[in-house]
Order: structure tokens, then sequence, then C-alpha cells
């Protein structure tokens, strides 16, 4: 079985990532790229400045980007993706969701809207649910999904696996990538040697994203889980991942051995991009990971890293980390995706 | 009045720091300068491989270097600053107390012993009424005040302005520089796209020497305070400078304009290197500083600087930032030592 | 006495170091700032969004941003410095001219125009006759002076301490800080853990400002000095300061020693904002300095820092350093205007 | 056919590389690890403390470490790997030659030693019969030979395409990555936001080696090229990859077009770890490439790079890069061992 898709913003940095991991993909085959006026016409190898590190995939490099427009779509293009920022996704979406598009998008516009599913697959796929409620009142044909921020991400799978100890309050702070701003999105001269404390709306994106993924879904609403949960995001000097310090405050008293078991076992999803093991853990040997450089790729940058869990008075501190564009963004919306073909969306 | 001061362990980072400080102090005269064997009978200059972008001082870098030792200081020297390693630190600093030496050490052995103190003149100066207990116990003619570390000095005084809110808890992320580790510290290939989680055991000195310098000391023993503090300590690729993101429980339900204007208000101490605003706070339009880069050197590097002040479910929330080889290492000592002279114990 | 004086374009990178070096200037007053559309009509606190580590000086944070025109700029102003976008700068600057300023500019247009002086007030202050060639061919009252790029004035210096030798051709690489490409002209994501060759027009640059600030003027025409120069510049991740290698082709066989003494005893010019010594230079003992963080800084980023003087098989080879937003650019055209004032221009 | 294979000095960064490299390696296979006193008697798991992002092989994760000694070595090893520091090999070399095992060293030691050959098997594999010479003269029943250093080896490759033009001189200047240094030879305090110039004793290396490297073996004496080499060395902030900028004087005057075509016509090695292209060449299109972060992994890490050709006064200018641990250390040791097997050695 293939799939035809879309790439809507297919030449930034994210949208670059889509590319690449499409490159060999069993089930979708890329149709379609879109992006700005100015790169309307273009093929993508001049269009996208191609600046991964892996050669331009040959299968993309000489098609002619598109208009970001539902009328310049191939017609057997059955599902797209979309990365766009989140004013321009805010007109453009509807526009392909009217048509009856199945859309996965990373873009961070009406992500807790409540009949919009915020998924990752091995936390929450009956979220989904949520389609049917969206086809109701918004009239569409297609379906949207979307997943959350880069940072939530790297936070919610260890979340997800502390929840049987009872989670009450979250205080996260992190240390983010250049990466997650964009390709242009920080410039040296801010950056190096230094550190930019309350980036953007991400701290905003964590406290309320975290807790609509981690919610109930009893097949008409989405109740919220209602641990606190405060943000403080940082700006750091790397280049690609993600890492956290998190503490919890949990109801019940758990060893740290205990918690390491719990991340470690948390199960996965049997989807291509799903990692074996989702959550890698460092013991108490090496409390030093994960680390940004060193960690980033583990399961070819869909997986999450966690170490140093200790105990504080109320709960458990630990640090997680994950690759940012890869599991945070564009690996994110592939996961969605693939979550969306096989539960028969698609 | 003019104190001759010697410098033990002058060649290192802190040491540089130490002589940059001393040159044009009113009160203190550089009379020596110690180090270790391979530097003993070179001159300052030879010895210490001047890393510091300013020049080195004219005062010193003739100075022959001396043997860490009591017996090599010349008898006029009447006040010690200590910049060793803390094993050796713990070998020597006995030595010059039982000496008679009145010494401010930087160095991080015996900072939690009850019988010490653990001073910044802007917080905790009666603290240093424990110099009567240690001479006592100890049977010394001198007088040992430490400094904290330097994660724990960016935090505490924000923290102290804030204990008239009820301080319950403290959760707090550092993004540390690197210059924290000394000058060979941190090797490039470890920090360079990197961030290091979990350093060294800054972890538990943050949590023990917070609750020491906020405690009372009712002129025979000292309390702790009784807030519960929680540190996650990261390496992040900054020259100088430690910010901090600092989340406090507190009893009472402060306004962020009020937390903003107790930090603005806090007093400062009437000491030479004592900034006239010990704190500085941005305010909500400038929610991205403090910023390493752009605010270690304010009050030229002996201030505390704050912002990204909000309202957390149960308390408040904010970053911090101080130069760390200043006021958080010799800085911090040197102003112990105008202290010293300021109550008459030189 | 006193000029008053205006900065085109004061909010940028380059326009912000005029500001900085404006403040406590013994002769020049600001009285104008400009700058773009955008930012006209707000106070310059605002609109400049400042970036540099001192405070903004009190004397500009709330002027108001005037248009980039000849109609805007108060009666009284007699200076004109800019640091405009070299596009634009060939658009305004005539118009400047033709209402009878002095101008002092660090735009690049026109750099190399046979009728418009390239000083280094140090180097060639003689060229400053051009003026009268510039007024009778273009009509102007006003007069104009441009300095070199960056890369190049960090390095004539020590050519034109050389040409005693015999120069013939000069070889030279360039590590060039971020600065140098205005504060978001480098992305993050370009140059972390990168560096980029072939920079810009840098090259062609260096190779033919060197031959016309060396060059002969008989009070009529400018003749282009004639050795080859060939130069690679890079961009490398650092903030402030061009660190170059220089290989020279000389005529005679100097020791070294001369060399650094011909350096070292270069004469400086006897104006405000000259070092006086012009160029430091690190011995034998030193090779591995000049380097961009601990010797951008000499004589407050005015002055030029040599080292590491070798022979070749046909020449010397010889790495120099200056600060590229001081020496290099504010600073230089600050240098230019005081020499327009020395000489009577002003 | 398999060969049993030793690497000498494991657990350093170049161990670490080599390693990696013999992981699924179709000839050689590793049978023993060498290390210093600390390290002897532990597993290489421990020993090693494993520095790269990619997992530690399991074939040598719990091997125990070996002295460096022949007397360690099991008696089915046929090639030893050496990347010890070259004061130790200077010492440990000759006694593994004597007791007839045929090794190729990375070490810095002897390699323009008159007897020794100093190989990049695409460039001048008939230099190994200098074993011949070193057998008979040294009395030795194994065979030494030496790769180049990494700088060295950057250029090189590049340089031969060009002797067809008539090399005649050879300006270089060298941006050199922190891992060329060791894991712990840069102190992130020396490089962060700088460079340095002049480092170690590179720039005599390069002088040197390039001239032997592309000198002409007779079959008895080797005689060096006489092109003149003047070269500067500078470390910069970045982690892999080192980018050099040649100025060649050339006999001829070739078009950079026809020295773009020498380049990538030039001739790989029929070797398993020999790149089909040994240098992708950049066209006019992308002067700004190569660059250390988007081009060090070309072909493995295994090939050089180049671009921005240009033609100067009396020759060309380029850049040109290779991975300086793998192409430019580990690799370089292990294509002359893959050299020695294709030629019968071993």
């Amino acid at each position: 079985m293939t799939v035809q898709v879309g790439i809507l913003g297919a030449t930034g940095a994210v949208g670059q990532r889509f590319v690449q991991l499409l490159d060999g993909h069993p089930i979708f085959e890329l149709a379609c790229v879109t992006a700005s006026d100015d790169s309307v016409g273009r093929t993508y190898r001049n269009a996208a400045e191609w600046r991964l590190s892996s050669e331009i995939p040959a299968f993309v490099a000489d098609r002619v980007v598109r208009e970001t427009d539902p009328a310049a779509v191939p017609d057997d293009v059955d599902l797209i993706f979309s990365s766009l920022p989140s004013d321009i996704a805010a007109d453009v979406e509807p526009a392909f969701l009217e048509e009856g598009y199945v859309m996965s998008s990373n873009s961070s516009n009406d992500r807790m809207a409540p009949d919009i599913p915020l998924t990752i697959p091995e936390i929450n796929p009956s979220h989904l649910g949520l389609i049917e409620v969206q086809r109701e009142q918004r009239g569409w044909d297609g379906a949207l999904v979307k997943n959350p921020n880069c940072s939530t991400i790297t936070m919610v799978p260890t979340l997800a696996a502390l929840d049987e100890f009872g989670l009450e309050s979250v205080n996260v702070s992190t240390l983010q990538a250049v990466s997650g701003a964009g390709y242009s999105g920080v410039a040296a001269m801010e950056i190096m040697d230094n550190a930019i404390p309350h980036i953007g709306n991400e701290e905003r994106k964590m406290e309320t994203e975290a807790r609509k993924l981690l919610g109930d879904f009893d097949g008409a609403e989405l109740e919220l889980h209602d641990a606190d949960v405060a943000a403080s995001c940082n700006r750091i000097p790397t280049i690609d991942g993600h890492l956290e310090n998190v503490f919890t405050g949990l109801a019940s008293n758990p060893e740290p051995a205990a918690v390491r078991d719990a991340m470690r076992n948390f199960e996965s999803a049997d989807l291509h991009s799903s990692p074996e093991q989702l959550i890698k853990v460092f013991g108490e040997g090496r409390p030093d990971r994960p680390q940004p450089r060193l960690d980033r790729s583990y399961a070819d940058g869909m997986g999450v890293v966690a170490g140093g869990v200790e105990e504080t008075t109320d709960g458990i501190q630990y640090n997680c980390l994950a690759h940012n564009t890869l599991r945070g963004a564009a690996g994110a919306s592939l996961l969605n995706a693939e979550l969306l073909v096989e539960e028969g969306w698609v």
C-alpha cells in the first residue's frame, strides 16, 4: 500500500526534515511540495537551499515547488503534512480540510481546540476519536490532527510513564536548541556565549499541551489532566536536541529505581517510525546523561532519553531529551500520519 | 587604613580574578601570592599565564610566587584569601587559622560546618558571630569565613527578597558557564554544541548552602531555613555568568509587581565592593532578560540581575543571573573580607 | 570647540557602536540620529533595541529617530557619520554632499572611486587632498571621506609598517567575527560548529582597498600600490575581532626581529581616538597570540595586535588582529572625522 | 581472508575512531586493545568512556585492555594500529617492529625519516617500497608505515591534482577543529568565542610532510618535492573537520574550470575505505562551500571536499576540507593498512 503525500512549507527547516524522513519510507510517497510565493515555480533544489549534511534526496531535487493552495495539489494526494508558520496555517489549513484532505500538522495554531486531536501515537492514540467530533462540528470532509510543540514532546512520554505514581505537579526548565526557532530564527550574535530565557510562547504551550496529551477522552469530550504545570524555557547554543530538567510532585513515593523501570518499560507503538524502546534511561552510574550532542540521535532521533532520576521531598526530579526537529517536529507529524493510516483514517 | 593581604592559589582562574579585583582596591594591598609547587619561585607573570583580556596588573607581574604555607607568608600580612581546590584547602586552611590568620575562603570544604560562617554580606552579616563559636571550639586564634558556591550566590539574594512572602519551597535549574569549573575544567569537546546536566556536586551545595545562608543565628547556634530546595545544575556553552530558573512555593500570594519591588528594594551593604542596587530587575517588557553575555557585567560583575517574574499556581517563578567568577567567587570572598574589616575582625 | 554630529543608520550594529564611542567624546556632540522608516518617530531606546553590554547612554536614549534625509537634520549639524547599507548609502550620501555636509562614511559604496579619499589617519592622511578633486569634479559643497572594510583595516597598518622592506605580494586568510555581518547577518544555525569560506565581497574589497590605502597621492591623482594581493575570507564562530594570517613577499630579506621593530615603532596619529602605540606586537615567546577574545580590546578596541612573525622563503608571515566594529567600522569613521576636524575641513 | 589486528592507545579520541571504523570491516578483525597503565585490566567500556554519538560496538565493549607491549599482544595478531602520543610511540614502536609486526601508525614521530614511508594510498602508494630500505637499515622483521598529520592530509590530495600545472609554491592557512588536539586537548575557556593561531608544530609538519608525500621515490631514495610550502595553522571552535585556504603558485596558467576538472578526476584507490570519488568539488555557484559541519561527512568522512577555485596573479587559490579524525587520522592509518594487505606486506 502506498499513500501519496504533499508537504506544505517544504523548504524550511522542518520541511527539509520531512523530505529527509520520507526518503525510503515504506508507505508514503512524496507527490507534491509547496512553499511561499518566491519559491513557487522553482525546483526544490533551488528554492530550498538544502542545509542538512546528508545529500538532498534525488526524488525531490528537481520537483517544481507549487503554491500552498488545495487547487495546486495533484488529485491523487491523500495526505498532507504541514509545517507552515502558525499564522499562515490558520488561514490555509481549513481550506484543505474543507476539500477533504487528511492533514497531519506541526503548526501550532489550534492545538488546544477541544475538537482537534493533539496526539503522540505512543501516548494518546485514542484521542484520534476527536476527528468525528471535528467533522460534525466543522462540517469538514477531511481530518486534522496536530502534534505538540517540540519542548512538550520531549517531556510528555516521561510524564506518562510517571502517571502511575500519581502525577500532581510539574516544574520544568528547558535548554532548547536553536533549530527549534527555524533556520534563521536565532542570530549568531544573540546566542553565542549566551542563553536566552523565557522564549516565545513555549512556556504556555508546554503548560497546556502537556495537560491535553495526558488528558482523558471519553469518546465525546476531552478532559485535561489536572496536574499543575509550570515551565521555564531557555534557548542555549546547541544546534539540535532539547534537554529538560523536570521536577515532579507525586502522590506516591517511588524509589528512583522504580521510576527508571517505569520509563524503560513504557510501551512504544507498533508503527514504522516508532522506536522499539521509546524511552532510553541512563542509570545512577551516568548522572551526566542525557546530553544533546551525544544522545539526540538515539533511535534515529525518534526516541526520548532520560537520566539523573533522584528523589526530592515530594516527588522525583530527572532530566530528559529528544531531537527537536525529528521526534519534536517532522517526525512527530510523520508518526501521527502513520497512526492515521494504521487506524484507517486514510 | 591599609590591610596587607595574601592570596592562596593565586594563579588559577579564581586567583586571577582576585588579582584583578585588588588592582586599585582602597583598603587591601597585595603582599603575597602562593601557588602549587611547580609555580613556586617563578614570577607571577610566568607562573600564571594571564588569561583575562585586561592587562596583568603591574603590581603583581614580577612578584615571586611562594609556597602555600604559613611560614612562607610575610609577617605583615593580616588577611588571607583562599581559592585552593577544596581537598588541598582542607589540609592547608587549619594551618593558617592556627597561626592566627583571618581568612576569607572561596574553597568549598567545611562550608556547612555549624561553627563556620557562610556569608553574603548583604544577606546574613550577623552570621559572622559564629567566629566566636569557632574560636572556642577549635582553639584558633584566627577567623575563618566562607562564601557559598557560585550557583548558590546567584539565587540567594532573590530568595532573601522573597522571604517576606513566606518561602516554602524552591525548585531551581541552572545554566552555568564553563569558567565555574576552572580554566581547564571543561574540555571544548565536551561542551561545544552540548549541555551537561547534573554537574559535580553543585546540586547538593545549592540545596544545603541556601538554607544555611537564609537561616537564623541566635548568637550561639545556627538554624537552617526550613524551605525545601531541589536543584538541577547544568553546564552550557557560555564563558561567564550563571543563569538560573527559579520556581518558588510561597505561603502568601504576591503579585509579580510586588515581587519585583521586593527585589529592587532589597537593601545592599555599605561596603566598597557592594553595588548600590544589589538586584537589578527587568520588568514585563523584557521577559527575555537577564542574559549571560548582556547582563553579567552589571555593577562590575558584583550585582544580581532578575527578570521574567510570573505567578504560578502556588508561588512565583523568575530568572536570575550573576557573574560566577566575580560576584560568585573572588568578589564574594573580597566582600566578606571587607565585612570582616568593617566589623573589626581584622 | 564642539562639533554637532548626526548618525545615519544609528540603530544597527555599527550605529550602536557610534553612539557608544560618542559617549564622552571631547569634540563631537550627538545632535541627530536617523534610521529606516519603521524607526522614524520612535525614541532611540525603543527603536534600537540596545544590544551592547554597556548601558544605553542617557544622552541618546530618549532622542526621537529622524528620517535619513538632509531636510530632517537640524541646521547646526556640521558633520555626518554614515553606517547605512551600501545600496541605500549610494542614493542618500550624494544628497547630503550636495547640501554641503561633511561626511565620514563607513558604507562600502564608492570606496574605490578615484576622487574619494579612503583613509586611515595613521596610514594615509594626505589622501584627504582628494576632497579638492572631488568638489571640483562633482560640484559638491560638502566633503566625503570613506574608511575601508573591517578586514582591510586589520591588515593595512602592518603592511604599511612592512613597506620599507619592499612589499611585493600579499596572500591573506581571514578568520572573521559574526558582528562584521551586522546583528542579524549570520544565523546561529549557519555558524555554530562551522566556518564559512569565501564570504561576501570581502575578498575583492581587501585586494583593492589595501592597494588604494598604500598608494601614492601626488596632489592630483592617486596611484595604487603595485603589490599583488590575494585574499581568502572566512567567517568563524567569534563575536568580535578579526584574526588574519598574512604571507608577504618582500624585496629585501629582513629578520623577524626587524619586522617586529618596524611594526612596534610604526607611528600613530595625534588624534583623540588613535592609540599611543598603533600596533602591539607579541614576540617569539607567545606565538599563539593575538587571539580574538583576549586581544580585541587592546587600546579600547582601536589598536592592531600582531604576532607570530616568521621568515618564509621569500618574505615574512605573521598574524594580525583588530576589533572589527570599533577600529574596523565605527571607530574608523570616528578617527577620520577627527582628522577632518584637525585638518580644517570641518 | 581475515587479518587479526591490535590497536595501541585504543581509548583516546583517535583510538575510539579506530574501533568505530573496524566495526563491520571486511578484512580486519580486532583482536587486542592496549592503553596506558591506569586502563590496563579494565574492560574497554570502563576504560574508554565512549564519547562518540554512535553506540560502543559490542565486539569491543567487554574486551580487557592490555599493556602497550609486544609481550601482551596475542600471537595471532598480524597488524598493529598505533595512535599513541608521539613521545611514547618513539619508545614503543621499535619494540613492535623488532618483534616482526607490521604497523600502520598515526603517531607523528619519525614521519620525515628517509627510510619510513609516509603514505596516502591514493597519492603515493609506491613509497611503500621504502619498507625494503627500512628493513635493511634497521634490521627490522616488521614493517612501519606512517600517515601524515590531519592538516597535511586535507591539503595534499588537491595539491597532487594540481601538480600537472607545475606546482611551485603553497601558502596555506588552516581553520582546524578541536578534536585534532585529542579529547581534552583544548579547554572550552581557550576556544569559545576565540581562535588560536600558530598551533603546536602543525605548521612545520605541513611544510615538510607535504613535500615528502609529493616527492619522487626511485626505488632506493626519496626526493622531496621542490615546492616552497608556508603554513599558518589556527584552531577554531569547530568539533570536527579542518578547512584550509590554499594559495598556489603554478608554472602554467590554468583556468579555474580546468583545475576543478583535475581535482574531480583525480583517481581514487581501489581499497575498501577509499571513496569512489576522492575529491568532491563545488563549482562557481557555491563559493561558500566546503563548510566543516555540512561537508565533513562526505564519503563517510574519508573524502576531501574542495571549492572556491579562483585565479590569482600567478596561480590558483581554493579551499579544501577533510574530516580530521577519520580521513585525517584513524581512517588514514586504516587505508594504509588496507594498502599493506593489498600489496602483500601482511
